[in-house]
């Protein structure tokens, strides 16, 4: 790459704008998601519901502990303000026990739980119990369209090969990389877009080119696919070394999109590799699924990391 | 634009139709909501699970509390008519009290609370009361629906700059605005459709003229997207001044399409500008993305609104 | 059409055969469902879900509260065989009311409402309480997937004109029908389908034939659509005449298939015209939408179906 | 078949690979569902609410009824350990039984049924007691998630006839198969995909290949619909035998996808056929839809799969 192949530069827009960014800043993280944090507008930026359908399972319980807690304090709070003799079968006149029992009865009333062992007496303890009952419904409203969001937010949890791979093809050699789907789920429909963000050192500026790939489509998935990108004439990095990749802070970019099947949600999965993941003159090993007890095919999936020394 | 650029227009049919509609009427809203009030049926033109889903907020909240009061309030009064005695704990012979107690009552049953202290006696009351507590369960299966709903409703809060620009481009000039996703879930294969419709004083029809961009589809839209018309020979638009287009009570109409990858949803976003916000002579500043603490490009989204003056 | 124009025929596959129907069977209702039955599967062929979303509101209603019923009244049967000495608080020795308050117990158990004033006693009572109990909250977990399948249904209630126009058209004639969206939410990227089916004399079978749209496809649609086929030589209609459209029992099949932006999903919506509802030597009277008090433009959808007579 | 016709060979990439697996293996099962099994991840490959939402409703039963006794008995472990003189109500003193009450304790607490003959006295088992409330209303929206992810998920049910023809057709032959839609639901959009995978002797690969179908989409499917592959010169089958088919241990891949238009959504439907399930010179029996007594036609569904034999 000595000479950068001009010829056979098919820019392309990605989104990112062409600026010269200062290197040694990632686009997409590995794991695909955008390397970018967008500020501007305050809480504007933030979507609560995105947060809880995208946070860890970690966070989510314990957001809902914290807030279970939480409601239910403030509200014993406002049954003990209005007074614990409007509160029958609380059963001690100790005010930290009446507030204690108070939270329980809080905990009874959110939830519509209503053992009525403890109940209100007036109208002021009554009003409060039916408010926090309509709230409590209401609550567990939004806690079952988040728990269903969570669990049918598309997805495709590809698994792709820890290299990038330089392998012979043809009578050439190309860029290699394989996907496979880890889970139970088809999918169907898959396509890959390849493309290569790096600097120009001409132009100062930061080149987006897409990368023209053998296949780039298959209709099922059930095993794995290899993604092959020919270093031939027509490629832009046709006579690239791994050395100059890394000299203008390369970065491979890889979208998939494919059909899962199941529920027919079209689904997205990204990918990035630095120069630094590709290795040169190597093969990737040849995956045979055997046969199981079942008759069915049996992959390791796995076993698309595994490459062979080329000589 | 003393000749109007015929040979290239592309006229296209948007459904607005192409009457010469009284002017001064914005076809969108600056937020791009539609401008059409659509009547002739009565109530067969209100679709109730719309407006709840789209409507503010503070409107949810108030039509379920005012709909929480009622209805107790409803049953409340079928209880008293079926009489108090009918009702054990009401623990009171006062009448408002009374109906008090059992507008308490009703809340607990719908709410499925149940606490007990008051309960019914005899077939009257007890089949009113199972038909409370069916009639609140399916309530708020309802009220479930709605929220869940509201919140999984496809998302594309893009922000537009304030302004539309004519700003020098190439030899020539260009129609230019920016684009910026401030929210934290990602847009993927983002399109940009750009129209405008105006007064033609020859046919006295209102037109709509495809303008053509020079990049319509990104893969990405992590950091802002700048949306260029270039005005050359080929732009139905070439030659215009900011008079012109107030004159002919132009409107600029714009529709971009995306992938909101968190639910893989098609989402859409429209804007309207009018001949008042456009600017002349000025270009977009550059957006430079600082790298923050934890690695990450950050975007100030607010600042797609600033640009230059240009000699 | 006394020679069938052969030469322009573009025949197209729809899906419903050749075969030579009896004919005066109507492949579409005028609402657009479609008039086939499909049997040989006996329960096989229903999809119960699929009833539950797409049937009438009464229907929905009835099934609902006779399902109430008599789950209610199983139960209480259950509970009546354990044997009412097991449920405390029963508070009658005579077996009808034993029976009705178990029916009330059951009902305060399946909403899981629990008063607790009636409560069983030892293991059998308890045991079939539990039992109902979990199946009334799934049963609600089920209703309320139901009523939100309801409401999230995709929704194209578009209105068609009550008739086919033959009206004048540049220099020729055309077919015209006219539709508007009467709902508040947006229909964008609203595309026509216009077919014919007719029975041909010559070959003894039923032809589909496609009909070419002037306009096919339209960005928005907040005001009305006129959809036109124009009678040209290009028409396989070309030369018709509504008597022959009569002997050859033909059927005019629309499909209007649009995205409604509040939900972003794909809407179907369909409509057949007998020759019967074609009139001749008409046009639509043009729609001028007004100004409302608001500034929005105002339509009155029920006009679409006006029209004057053409000299 | 003796010669493979080469020149017409449009070869296609599914996904399955190329490699030359042990015959006798069925890429797809004859239920269209893909006969691979992929692991390597332990329970990395498994997706809890994939299962959920696809396992039998039998599973899914025993899984809910298990998990209902399971925590039940789990929580009056716990309420036991906290000690039964905590809780008001149990009217016994011998364990087993105090033990089987706090059972139903539970039951009524996870329910939120609350009946409150049995109460939580003291801190220890009013906290137990709030925390399975809550459980209870968390594994409840869960358990609506699930069902109504099962509910509406995408189907097509479609049927397909019991064998694949090779018929007359034209002046040659062609070969055949039926497929109808036994739903309610109507399948609008309807695609079909044609694929053969079978074993070339001289590359000792196996080869995928792409047959063309007359028509490849109908725009309705309420009656049945025969999709046809000629076997002309343009086929890479021309001249096929049953007996070489079986040789190459050769499949036939069905891919169909259309809009369900009940809920707008795109489904998918496979198949598989092999050669053993090839019929020679056969034809269908033409489907005659009668008119029914609600002047409908009624289509008897599983007609599809009769044939008559030509001579």
């Amino acid at each position: 790459m000595a000479i950068f192949n001009n010829k056979n530069k098919d820019e392309r827009e990605l989104g990112f704008g062409t600026k010269n960014y200062n290197s040694r800043v990632r686009f997409l993280s590995p794991d695909g998601s955008i390397n970018v944090h967008r500020a501007g507008l305050g809480i504007g930026n933030i979507d609560i519901y995105h947060w809880l359908i995208t946070t860890s399972k970690l966070n989510l319980i314990l957001v809902i502990i914290l807030g279970y807690i939480t409601i239910n304090f403030a509200f014993a709070g406002v049954y003990f303000f209005i007074g614990p003799e409007f509160f029958g079968g609380l059963d001690s006149y100790e005010p930290f026990q009446q507030f204690m029992n108070l939270f329980f009865f809080s905990a009874q009333t959110i939830t519509t739980l209503g053992y009525g062992h403890i109940y209100p007496i007036g109208n002021a303890a009554s009003i409060a119990a039916a408010v926090e009952s309509l709230l409590g419904l209401l609550s567990f409203a939004l806690a079952t369209g988040i728990l269903y969001g969570r669990f049918s937010r598309p997805k495709a949890h590809l698994l792709f090969s820890k290299n990038l791979l330089i392998s012979p093809y043809k009578t050439g050699k190309a860029i290699m990389f394989r996907i496979a789907n880890p889970k139970q789920y088809e999918l169907i429909e898959t396509e890959a877009g390849f493309t290569i963000t790096l600097n120009n050192p001409e132009t100062k500026k930061r080149e987006f080119l897409n990368l023209k790939l053998e296949i780039s489509r298959v209709n099922f998935l059930p095993l794995s696919w290899t993604i092959v990108h020919p270093l031939n004439e027509e490629s832009p990095l046709f006579g690239l070394s791994k050395k100059e990749l890394l000299e203008r802070d390369a970065e491979f970019i890889i979208l998939i999109k494919a059909v899962n099947d199941t529920y027919s949600q079209t689904v997205y999965s990204r990918k990035s590799y630095k120069p630094e993941e590709m290795i040169e003159d190597v093969k990737f090993k040849p995956l045979v699924p055997e046969v199981d007890k079942r008759g069915r095919l049996r992959l390791t999936v796995t076993d698309i990391h595994h490459y062979d020394v080329v000589n």
